[in-house]
């Protein structure tokens, strides 16, 4: 039995609230249950030292929990002068998983920063921030050409994430923080339309488990995905 | 002529969202037109080392920007290791402003952290920043109270802050962001409900002013706060 | 009574000794009361990088305090990592000040920073630096000028500064550190000869004031501004 | 064809020097192919403040790589004044990986650090890190119950890390620097004796990849990993 | 033939103007030539933690340079966030020397900070502030001993130092910021009254230099420092 | 009698074990008894700023300690942020001394970086790291000029070090852990092959000494310094 009384593979309630912000170039507020997310896609005219002159952009992502976004106040990062280890672990998965749908060549010399600033925290954060950052991202590049500053459309697909694990014994999709705390295997999946796999991070907690339960975690991260790739489209269309 | 065809002594719509997020004992979504900045208080049962056993509490606060808050994004102050002097400036006057309206006597040996997070800016955020965190504060007090953790109310008074400046010759109340970029002088105000003074920062840019001017600055800041009190009592009642 | 025997507007014995340093292009070692700051004002042939390309230069403030300035030994900022807050604010104020007595245009593209060292504190740190680096910015045109570097002279007029207070409920000039540790109210006035306000920070501790209080103390800064205008004078003759 | 001419299959020569350092109350030099990682276990009687008064310990890690270990110099992590993302994730795993085969009531309140510094890179610094890494704690413990300090052995299991990757195409085990650099896909995973899974790591770089193409790197891993369990057996005997 | 004119076994004038700040236990301005330094005693009834229980005290130097001491301005260190490695390196030479002649068990459970802030440079800073802080030292010490808090006097000698070089070939005394910029070799020397050496920095710039020209260095030093030690005495009398 | 049973003037034995790392141009593992030190030498096509234009190029040092090198684990300097005073001196050290022996014309515009880290320490680790940064740079110059991208050997002389100190009372050669931290007089001494000195840093610890104790471990400091260079001779052949 789930503290929340959901079904093993039933998600939280998910939704996007587009233009959250005015000044970006794209932004949504993501809600997966109570935990909310403020992403926002903000196009640069620069590209990092490294890819100058090559004829390519970058995407990239940065995370970040408000203070009191979770149960108890957390230290304020800027304040301690450095960003833990989990900040930068995420960021950098936020990152990758958006470059995975992205050509670089038609994205053109341009950076594309994904801001990922978590209001309210209820488990699974790093997932719905990408799945968030991707409606941004889409939103940015829908105005890039409609502005006719990018002609080809450079996003190839679909991105989603969303966490897994094991709770008392039984695999169950979508993660809350009264399950995550107390979860024996934990996996966040990040899954591309279509069925191809951009990322799994796949930790066993407390118990460990076998290939037979990483397929089931994976099967369940298929299901949820499907759901937020119809919320994706629909909030963006 | 204002950018925005505001009569001088005219302020922007100001709202108060309470219960924005869900955690946190206070909290409140403070819009002053564009500008929106995220207020929260968080109770902790301890105090700083150098107020131990004088059976007194503390109230400090905390600020920052979302990256994408503005017009062209900014560096996020984690990633660069230190907060700004403009950072540390406000969060020091938003701690001041609130402990001017606290008896610390009576809040007793804890300790509240009122964080504010500007989610979108448009001028006035460090004003927006500390009439939120009043809001934030008092549904804060109110739940230790109920919660019989205090007896008698500590909050001695409301407290307000407004922007005010000199905009081609003119005096005007409430700077937006169109305004604040070209005002010959920008001041501060940080008043107290009865006509007290709290704090002002008054700056000449470009023209410096007067006597004459420094009052005028303040009667108009007289008019908007007491506007800003009356929507705070609205939203805490 | 004031713990120094001083009348409410009398201030403290002001002098300054120039040429105090033999390096920088202009210094002076300030001396109000027992507060004594060291001013030198070292002039670079380049500018900040937003300024290239303009004809204009830039003016610009440090403050920092010797670790033994005070009664009890501070932690050295450097040894921290750190600059505090309170140093961070000081010099932007010493910055802004200055700069409104500086035609950016007529100083061309050379950058000018006034370092304020405070060898010895009693009160009044940060206002009597901006007095002291007025000066030490006069000696530093002047050999411009002598150069033949500077056609026009660019300094527009003088500035300084000077705290007020309320101290046992009576309006005082010129806080030293016993009644500045002890008063109900402070606030620091920078202001331009002719009766010019560049700027005002005032905040209530422990009392509030009203308008009233607010005009009575500027005009006591009036006074003590105008004895430091004659000094400044005598000084740079 | 592999840049290296081994099979799929087929892992590169692993070995262990223990005893590699003298101070360290365990110790080894891991050697994949031309990787090279000391990996130290040092006991300390003390642990993290949150632990204190459970009766249990804990074990962490620490990674870093020398200046010099990889084909180019990189910057030292101590003179740019932190720790990259990438160090601090793979640190964040190696501690993970080893408190998984660790009970930590049987440790008792002590501290365990696994420090793994690479002397020289070849690709899979972070698996040998682990590998390694389970030797130093092995040895380290043996002298602790040696010594009458532990009853009862805490080390529940072994445990050891191998990379996977798709390499044109193909799936192949423990890629070395010139397959890794050019990868499709790759997937570190963290196995423990008996065929359970401590952690999968993939990620997609340029293709994706699907539910067989992960079955298929699982099974490599099993493969790799069953090498490394007999080497390390024999190696801490 | 030196810059100065000065013989090559010709000091600089050198002097104290003790009681210089009126809040540290001890201090004097150090001048020689036209070198400045301020160095300041401040003591502390505590001691670092690994001293605890011991009944003994500690003494410790910190350096620091102001920005425009020199000629042309150094960046702040408090600005940078960090010590450079050569302010580290004198400040750990100034702890040492003064220790060197410090009974600390006489001195008892406290600290004394010796901070030598250079207010002008003109080579020789280190050695200077050593000189001066053995001043401020001595002066902590009998305002201690004169209020009772200590009753054997901790000090055991003087402690003095000098720079030494070889400039155009020829060894000279006391170098000068001229000769110090041009030195072949350059040599500190930290020297005890009665003969004896507490440090000796001897570093070879583009010449190098053998056993003889070591022996001839520390005679000059020898003469330097009697100067120094009868200046001492003079100025703590 | 020493705790190790040498003689006052016996080395402990000494050897490099050259080609330790594969990627660097130069390398080798340093052994002084238990001392161990890995030395690389990286070749950079690239100088400093303040030294371009200029047609020479540059040497510099790095030095780290590996945690747990020491009897008891210490903190790891790229986790606390920032490397030690201690460190700093070292490599400030290392880079002087091998300096002290490349003609930077014939180097021509690339800087070489000595990194110096020990895997093991007991006692001298500066100085080892010197003796062996010296064949490190020997052997990355060799493969320089037998590439033809230097003509004439740029290295004008060997360099080695080692310490003395005085131990009971009795002036001996390189000192282990064991003597080090009970010496009365630590001294370091920088030598060049034919009877130079490149760097002196004598520290006295507790007891001081004078010119003829000076002198005496200078001379001991000459016995061991020949036992170096033909070692150093050896191995670079």
């Amino acid at each position: 039995m789930r503290p929340s009384g959901r079904a093993p593979d039933e998600m939280r309630a998910i939704s996007f609230e587009t233009g959250f912000t005015k000044h970006a170039e794209g932004s949504c507020l993501i809600s997966c249950g109570d935990t909310r997310v403020l992403c926002t896609a903000s196009v640069e005219e620069r590209i990092p030292p490294w890819l100058r002159g090559k004829g390519e952009g970058w995407v990239t992502g940065e995370y970040s929990m408000l203070p009191r976004a979770t149960h108890t106040r957390g230290g304020r990062e800027a304040a301690k002068g450095k960003q833990s280890g989990r900040t930068q672990e995420i960021q950098r998965l936020i990152g990758r998983s958006l470059r995975a749908v992205v050509d670089m060549k038609k994205l053109g010399e341009r950076q594309i920063t994904l801001d990922c600033d978590v209001l309210q925290a209820d488990g699974g954060t790093r997932t719905a921030s990408i799945s968030g950052a991707w409606v941004a991202l889409r939103l940015a590049i829908n105005s890039l050409m409609e502005a006719g500053a990018i002609k080809d459309d450079p996003i190839t697909a679909q991105v989603a994430a969303i966490s897994c694990g094991i709770y008392n014994g039984t695999p169950v999709l979508d993660l809350d923080y009264a399950e995550d705390s107390n979860a024996d295997a934990d996996a966040n999946f990040v899954l591309i339309e279509g069925g191809q796999i951009a990322e799994v991070q796949a930790t066993a907690e407390g118990a460990t488990y076998d290939e037979e339960g990483l397929l089931r975690l994976l099967r369940l991260a298929n299901i949820g995905c499907d759901g937020i790739f119809a919320a994706q489209r629909a909030a963006t269309k």
